[in-house]
């Protein structure tokens, strides 16, 4: 992984992907504390800045192997973007879902033209046997949701922005907070943030009880959570950080943050009220550790991305009563 | 009112009001069966293109003018963008509101620096009269909210930004369908693209029960709703097109498009889920009109405004449970 490889990324998007807004209000920079500039991945194409890495890998590959298509596992934001790069270079995108995931994600998946397959978690039917016996049937190539150079390499991306960004709005100092699952977002923007704007430091955001990378950054080895399913930022919840991604944060990043999900659900309030943006609780744990907990953050401007690809309207509502 | 006006407004907003992106999304498209692009102004700075007017009117003035500061009356966007321009100037900013307008509407106006003045509707208190004293007393100019060339030639800045955009696009032929209250931003926009794009053809659009400029079109002279207040949409409501703004619309707009708060309502419910943006009632009637009346638009193209400066949760609730 290097900057070659995300430079080269942000070539192939070109075009594709939306360079999404930097967006503020003087309202957060009051609870905050400080100056809060906020990376609207939401407003990326399928909501969330996954459709980078789903470009980026689909891109890469060549032509022979492309026009089979491709396989992913994942029942959110990671199946939508790989469906929607799929789509886009007319060649088929399998999605392997489990069978009781929400009807949204099934149908939103499906709207963007995924083929998607559905496994049934109860009877132990295992994904991986039921996803590599159709790979291997197919010729399709499997996109990996963070563990995957060119998935890293499409995030960066979303790093060179935020270096150019922050440099036009005078920002040469801060600290830059990342939704943090596997990591394959914050590897990337680190990696990219190394190259173009150094003084731009990024901290793993997590939820608190699944907070593995924060854990990790300080055993120096990948820690693993206890529990590794449910919770309401399940868009970014993952058992560890992955193997490619976490020497990348080890040697790049400073401590993690970590937020409640009553944060998250005001955070995405307050996102909601002064951004005008729609994230998912996953998507607004940055903002909430950069709203809530900005006492542990050196610099006086925090930038902290957000996403929301697959929100459920009754989560939306419980983060409206907060307000 | 002539183009000039418009170019000289944008160059006065440079580094000042956002660029606002132009949002898709295929569900969308399939919804109304042609392509959709939406122009977010909900990103603009204070939720709404009125900070462009705002801007506009208040970087018009003179050193000496300015400094005295200004006053709008205004309850709602307008306020907001008036009072965020004024305080970036350093200039004092009088609001004139009722006294029963909503607390979040109050509140949002002094976050933003404006000195807000109530009145009282139900004891009879003249507003105008109030202005008019104050203005008097401390050599405040009145910013009008849409029948006022400065202020129009700043919501045209959305316009050139709409031109750009759909060129970017690959958009040559399209109908753009804009948030018509007093005129203002549809005046704007119709006269930018007159310059700019000329094959763009303006269309207001309006809350069944409060067409007016759609009447008005029609008949050739200025109607007035039966209803003059009430009603979801309140951020676009007004008694009938201005005397500015009108003449501008009758010579540019094609006819005025109108739809239920039903459907506003589901815009802002899909606007939500797909685009990730939060728009008020008012500001999602054009997306209403794109979505749900495309019957009676020629291009295979829509353009449509969407904003949401001041969006009551309780309202933004009642849209999700359309979905």
């Amino acid at each position: 992984m290097n900057i070659d490889m995300i430079t080269a990324a942000a070539a192939r998007l070109k075009g594709h992907a939306r360079l999404t807004p930097m967006l503020s209000s003087p309202a957060l920079d009051k609870i905050a504390g400080k100056r809060v500039l906020v990376k609207a991945e939401c407003l990326q194409h399928t909501g969330s800045f996954k459709f980078r890495g789903g470009w980026s890998a689909v891109s890469a590959l060549d032509d022979t192997t492309r026009k089979n298509g491709v396989i992913a596992f994942s029942s959110g934001n990671h199946a939508q973007g790989v469906a929607a790069a799929a789509r886009a270079f007319g060649v088929p995108a399998v999605i392997i879902m489990p069978a009781d995931a929400p009807i949204l994600k099934i149908e939103g998946t499906r709207d963007l033209g995924g083929e998607v397959v559905l496994y049934d978690r109860a009877s132990g039917e295992n994904r991986e046997q039921i996803g590599a016996d159709l790979a291997m049937q197919r010729g399709l190539t499997l996109i990996k949701p963070f563990d995957e150079p060119q998935v890293i390499a499409g995030q960066g991306t979303c790093g060179l922005e935020i270096a150019q960004q922050a440099a036009d709005a005078g920002v040469s100092n801060a600290d830059v907070l990342v939704c943090c699952g596997g990591g394959g977002l914050t590897a990337g923007i680190a990696l990219a943030l190394e190259a173009k704007a150094p003084r731009l430091c990024v901290h793993p955001a997590e939820p608190e009880g699944y907070d593995d990378v924060a854990r990790s950054l300080i055993s120096g080895q990948r820690e693993r959570n206890a529990v590794e399913a449910g919770g309401l930022c399940d868009a970014i919840l993952t058992p560890s950080p992955g193997e490619i991604t976490f020497p990348i944060l080890a040697r790049l990043c400073g401590p993690g943050i970590v937020a409640s999900e009553d944060e998250a659900l005001r955070a995405m309030a307050l996102a909601f009220r002064h951004l005008k943006v729609v994230a998912e609780p996953g998507g607004a744990i940055a903002l909430a550790c950069a709203l809530f907990h900005s006492d542990k953050i050196e610099s006086d401007t925090i930038i902290a991305t957000i996403s929301g690809g697959n929100v459920d309207p009754k989560v939306f509502e419980a983060a409206l009563k907060t307000l």
